[in-house]
């Protein structure tokens, strides 16, 4: 039996801070749409901060307070200014790093943190590594339209870094994914441009995710009322608030960052995590959930215990 | 102790072919180039063929050719049309597959395909997948100068695909890496153009790849000459002929199929070993080597009993 430890959390964003009503030109119903987002600020990255930029940043910190050595870099990233080589490779030629790391770069949106933590689990569990460097970075806004209702909003150009280690544990993390390819073209890129079908995201975000919640608990051995911290996919205020009333989530267990920093797509997990955790919210041993939901379109789901 | 069994090997290549010589009135030393690389014709994608539809292609063979379930689709590329969704859930939705499949995309070059058997060996030996489809695709033409001297008469388009499954065996399979961070600009894409520094890739090959050569044997606790397939990145017809002269590799077990196909990054490995398979040349119980290296600067390598 093993678990993983998520320490040394560290973020940072977009250094453009844009109040959502400075948009009301744009958006003529810019209230209606902040009640549904429940967003305040978003946060945008200026023309010098790339996916790469972002990256180094959060990630120079997350070292800086990690006093062991790193044997893997993984960067999920969508939004990359270079096809090759991957990011975790110029990352790691920009951090000075030895020779001996495995790095590579995960193409992922909002389930992407829970995928990358199922990853870096198996690998430490065979013994291939045993301290991950993990960095979450995109920078959607760079690809959306000014004028787009479904996206001009919502997203927020983040970085995040925490480094990933082997913890013993009576209690093996639950792992669980679904995907819905048939759906793919409902959040997606296309000649710079990312456009999202707001109904048929919201849509799948009943139907799959719920689905997938409830399998992940069973598969788990918890019961629902075990569970002490819901940490989700800060997708929006809509999303979430739907989400609490239908899985039946005590609202005290059910956390929600988005207001001030938007959705920052595969960061939202981590920077919500590092926010409870300087609150000292989760304590040793309590059970958590994260939840991951968005482009693909996928699902990810992770019940552990904390340590 | 488990082994992996790699089976159902397919590829495609684009379907624009070009003998060399057709370059004559571009590089007035073809001549001299074909010498080097050892390349008599490459295949270029056509405007339709992106890498979603050549990974299609592939994968609709593999898995008529697999009469089982897979749970995962991993594709490995760095030249998709779109940055976002992955190309394993596009993959996922035009095979019209179940949602109970885990998918993912690995940005990763020439050392792709073995770090994509690493991430699945250790995905399988944790339970949490079984059958995975690995397919390696891209389309670095696409990004290619017509008057790139370095990178013109070298690519192809292509894209490779199998299924990645557990054996039994005595022998656990040894995997070994190192990156180069600081190297990361000698082969690189940027404004839609992919670009090599030949010599300082070439130094490389000459420097990283003997290290994690020597390291891999060693890891293996095999030696040398126990080894009876030697499956290299087909990089350059100098960059193997080198290779095979200072790791003193027997030329009756060191293969090469770069003459007819060119370079197709991540599709190499893939490609050699369907050929060879075709040939009966690997039998059951021989000990076989991988070892990719190319963009990140990266080098990856395996050795494995074939099962």
């Amino acid at each position: 039996m093993s678990g993983l430890s998520i320490k040394y959390l560290n973020h940072c964003l977009g250094s453009e801070k844009k109040h959502i009503l400075e948009f009301k030109n744009t958006f003529s119903n810019i209230e209606e749409i902040r009640l549904k987002t429940g967003i305040d600020f978003i946060y945008k990255s200026k023309k010098n901060e790339d996916v790469l930029e972002l990256s180094y940043r959060t990630s120079k910190k997350t070292l800086k307070n990690f006093k062991g050595k790193i044997d893997c870099i993984l960067v999920v990233t969508q939004t990359a200014k270079n096809k090759l080589p991957p990011v975790s490779y110029m990352l790691h030629g920009k951090l000075g790093l030895e020779k001996n790391i495995i790095c590579y770069d995960l193409n992922m949106g909002c389930s992407g943190f829970i995928y990358a933590l199922s990853l870096i689990y198996s690998q430490i569990k065979c013994g291939f590594i045993n301290n991950a460097l993990l960095v979450c970075s995109d920078t959607y806004t760079k690809y959306i339209k000014k004028t787009d209702r479904s996206c001009g909003s919502i997203f927020s150009d983040a970085a995040s870094s925490c480094i990933i280690t082997k913890k013993e544990s009576n209690f093996n993390p639950t792992f669980d994914f679904l995907s819905l390819g048939s759906g793919y073209s409902n959040l997606m890129e296309k000649n710079n441009v990312i456009t999202m079908n707001g109904p048929e995201v919201f849509f799948f975000t009943t139907d799959l995710v719920p689905k997938l919640f409830d399998r992940l608990i069973k598969k788990s051995k918890h019961k629902l009322e075990n569970i002490d911290h819901f940490i989700f996919h800060q997708a929006s205020k809509l999303v979430l608030d739907n989400l609490k009333l239908k899985l039946k989530i005590p609202t005290e267990k059910f956390y929600t960052n988005i207001k001030n920093i938007g959705n920052t797509t595969s960061s939202t997990i981590p920077i919500l995590l590092e926010n409870l955790e300087k609150k000292k919210t989760i304590k040793k041993n309590d059970i958590i959930m994260f939840l991951g939901f968005g482009v693909g379109l996928s699902v990810a789901g992770y019940i552990a215990k904390w340590s």
